[in-house]
């Protein structure tokens, strides 16, 4: 009955209860028992698989709080054009255009002008230089703008006359025709709509692919911020007994109306496959200085960045859907917005107070809380709403936001601040907006610099995480969002078989180790998704 | 981590590799040995529970495939109007009106024009009489009718002028006025409407009631008809841990947008609260002769029933969920009904075959199936659609079905022809139509006479099941619907605890006995939900 045993291994287990173990029993995918060998190898049955981990060490699985996972999956089947310079992006169009046929739409991502040389944005007619005769439509890094060569923009009928959605922009050139480059998800749509759709099955496919890498980055699970149509091809995967890694799936305020109307409140679903929360954006992003902040970007006193949603759209969303079970998160970069927010969500506690329900009912959440205004540094706590940070934005960053933010940017990317509060911290990558490895974002949540070691000694290192705060945000924390804290996150008896198998140890090593260590095996639901030393 | 043993038990697993065991091992709710005592008992770990069941008869947990759970729920919580007299029923009301408040509606369900003596509709004079200051509104037992006084009428707005939905109707006296009566959802539907909703909250409490019920007669799961508001309150119930039954829960045509919307496929949820299929009406029913007939009803040479939806609305409906992840069932009574909903289950099998899908992918059913044309006997099983069926309806009708459909009757309420093909067929009560115990079920499957031994030898006798049959139909038959045979279904290892345990073996008793036959405890999810043996 014990399917597997798991022995001589080096186990951090996340539980106060045993914080130690060497040993581990699995049973249909639950660990049934953890302890010492001695303790867990008698417990062995007929037929029970008796794995030596040689004292590797082992962590509770990682799950990833932030990814866009449909688009995760087809980024990894389109033209990477995150480069350091405008030129080795257009090679890489060219390259790959070679290989698509006539007709076809080249899509991809990853450009951010921030990252060239002069800082510029790029033109339609950098595109038709190189592929004049296909469609092409690229997305930024960021995912708050795209750029298009003419083509595209004549099969999406964009012109100078084109009426923009509020909140998004098409840049136009001096004589009021597009540049090529479209900001914020209105004025991307006006293309978007035009590429033609994947089929589910395909997309199931692209996931697949996905998935792979993220058990080879020791993911076991992720939250998801897509639309419907990933939840969809999510399913095939669950019906076929594909799908390895267990989703989160939010709900984009779209869909809102939809989910009302079908009765589904958060936590629908199983282990694998579950509904989270509302989403929606309180506003824009730092790259493209469209986070709404309390006071204007550093040289721009006009700048106050934008609003997607103000506080009233954002308030009947909230209230309505917790009226209706279900919890709300909330993109919000700038100060100013996520001051907002907290607003939205002291509005929505006070409801849930008057209807008898405890705040640990409605996991709310808000995403990425990039910068804080010290006024409401407090809040977080005080209305037990969940930090969802990306502790690679603030290496990816650093330098954009001492420059655009200035001396602000002692409260950007601050989980240190909502930890010493004792609010709960889940963390993500953004992915495709950044790598979705968990080991790189471990290693910038404890450094605060990059790869390369940048800013030397760490960017407002007093901000930096212990390995273990890290690593909580990569499994406690995702599993109490997901109000899976009963089954996930830690290594206990009772728990799901979710764990990774690392090459050293992380609670041991100097941190500038880290980025070096790999993953030597992930398991999900007690079977081998990934391993190397099976 | 074995948590439980039951030993010395009389197991009839419906595992055709082992189909008797006296012994079963439990471990996190699931079944992680049966056998003999000598296999099983040595398994126990510290702290298993060790129950001798001294010889009692075990077997799967008993699904009922067709429920309305709100309103069996909502049922026990109103007055009970089903009755062999009018004058009957109308104490009763009078009795339940003394203890309602002024100005509170009073609610009701269960009456049969066709039980009474004269067989005649009653009318809201009739009600004004004993209640003339309350509002009033019985559904008939059917659910396809219901009773209103004139207040109710008045509250609804309901007069001679009131424009009436397509497929029902207002029933009107010879000077114009309405007798009280509607007929279809359409009618009852003017009047419900204006029957203040009960919260969310106060519908999980009425579930619970009706869920000690259901473990009494032995239930373990059910498959419900019911509107998202039912999903809704039993997802209350399962975020606390008081759902104790496992629920498909299927989808009405009108929330079928919202579903596809939002992404979900037949099979999201977990194994205790799961989507199932769109659901909707081909036809009325036998009682109110609105069943669709491809003849007329005897003696009423003109009246062939009625349509709710016609083939292309259905065909439309059930082609766009397929498309979508969704399966289908379909309400059919009358044979013509039958014939029409199997022609649209060829188009869209025909559709799926094109797709590459196999017919086991989509779980298509037709409810009731209660009357086939010899024509199409063999459809279901060339089409794969299996026969969602009502044993104890026969038992209840068959006198009306004698009367209304004469000698056509060989071809009704008869599974015996759908299992002698192969077909799978779920049997349930349609509660609160009928009671949902399945003991009763049984037995009316196994004799064909109700519970007053009527007829004598049984109706159609040579359609009577054996008793394994019987018990398939309520256990293998609706996990198969439900897309759960790996788990759910049968007792062997790897599969949910679910168990019933009886006072004598229904397979070793005169079918004469069954009836006195007692469910001594009922296990869901390895708990015992209802027992007198703990």
């Amino acid at each position: 009955m014990i399917d597997r045993i798991l022995f001589n291994g080096h186990i951090h287990t996340l539980n106060a209860s045993l914080p130690h173990a060497t040993a581990i029993a699995i049973s249909y995918g639950r660990i049934v028992a953890i302890g010492t060998d001695d303790d867990v190898l008698p417990l062995a049955t007929a037929g029970t698989i008796r794995q030596n981990l040689n004292g590797k060490t082992v962590l509770p699985g990682m799950v990833d709080a932030h990814v866009h996972w449909e688009w995760t999956s087809k980024a990894m089947h389109s033209v990477d054009v995150e480069t350091s310079t405008k030129e080795e992006a257009l090679r890489r169009i060219a390259d790959y255009a070679a290989g698509v046929p006539d007709g076809e739409w080249i899509t991809g991502w990853g450009w951010a002008q921030d990252l060239w040389p002069d800082r510029a944005f790029p033109t339609a007619a950098d595109l038709d230089a190189i592929v004049p005769d296909k469609p092409v439509f690229l997305r930024a890094k960021s995912g708050h703008a795209a750029w298009a060569n003419t083509l595209a923009l004549q099969l999406a009928h964009v012109t100078g006359e084109t009426p923009v959605p509020a909140g998004s922009d098409v840049m136009l050139d001096t004589s009021g025709e597009p540049t090529g480059i479209l900001l914020e998800a209105g004025a991307i749509d006006l293309v978007d709509q035009h590429v033609p759709p994947i089929s589910a099955e395909r997309l199931a496919y692209m996931m697949q692919v996905a998935q792979e890498r993220a058990h080879k980055g020791g993911l076991t699970g992720l939250h998801d911020f897509d639309d419907p149509s990933c939840l969809y091809a999510l399913q095939i995967l669950r019906e076929r007994g594909q799908l390895g890694l267990r989703v989160l799936k939010q709900i984009n305020k779209d869909f809102l109306p939809a989910a009302i109307e079908s009765g589904i409140r958060s936590g629908f679903g199983d282990e694998w496959l579950r509904i989270g929360n509302l989403k929606m954006f309180a506003d824009g992003a730092l790259g493209p200085r469209t986070a709404y902040m309390v006071e204007p970007y550093e040289n721009e006193p006009e700048n106050y960045g934008i609003v997607i949603l103000d506080k009233e759209q954002m308030y009947e969303a909230a209230s309505a859907a917790s009226a209706a079970g279900l919890a709300t998160t909330i993109h919000a970069i700038g100060d100013r917005a996520v001051h907002d927010v907290l607003d939205v969500f002291e509005s929505v506690r006070e409801e849930e107070k008057q209807r008898g329900e405890l705040t640990s009912q409605r996991r709310h959440r808000i995403e990425h809380v990039q910068i804080i205004h010290p006024d409401d540094r407090h809040r977080l706590a005080e209305l037990d709403i969940i930090a969802s940070m990306q502790p690679n934005h603030a290496t990816s960053d650093w330098s954009v936001a001492d420059r655009w933010w200035g001396a602000r940017s002692q409260w950007a990317y601050n989980a240190r601040l909502q930890i010493d509060q004792g609010v709960k911290v889940a963390f993500g990558s953004d992915s495709p907006i950044e790598a979705i490895e968990p080991i790189p974002n471990l290693y910038a949540a404890i450094t605060r610099q990059d790869r390369h070691g940048m800013p030397e000694g760490g960017w407002y290192p007093e901000s930096r995480l212990s390995i273990d705060e890290a690593i909580r945000g990569f499994t406690l924390g995702p599993a109490y969002a997901a109000r899976l804290e009963d089954r996930l996150g830690q290594l206990a008896v009772g728990y799901l078989a979710d764990l990774v198998v690392l090459d050293r140890d992380p609670y041991a090593i100097d941190p500038s180790e880290l980025l070096a260590m790999q993953v030597l095996a992930t398991m999900v639901d007690g079977e081998w998704r990934y391993t190397t030393i099976d």
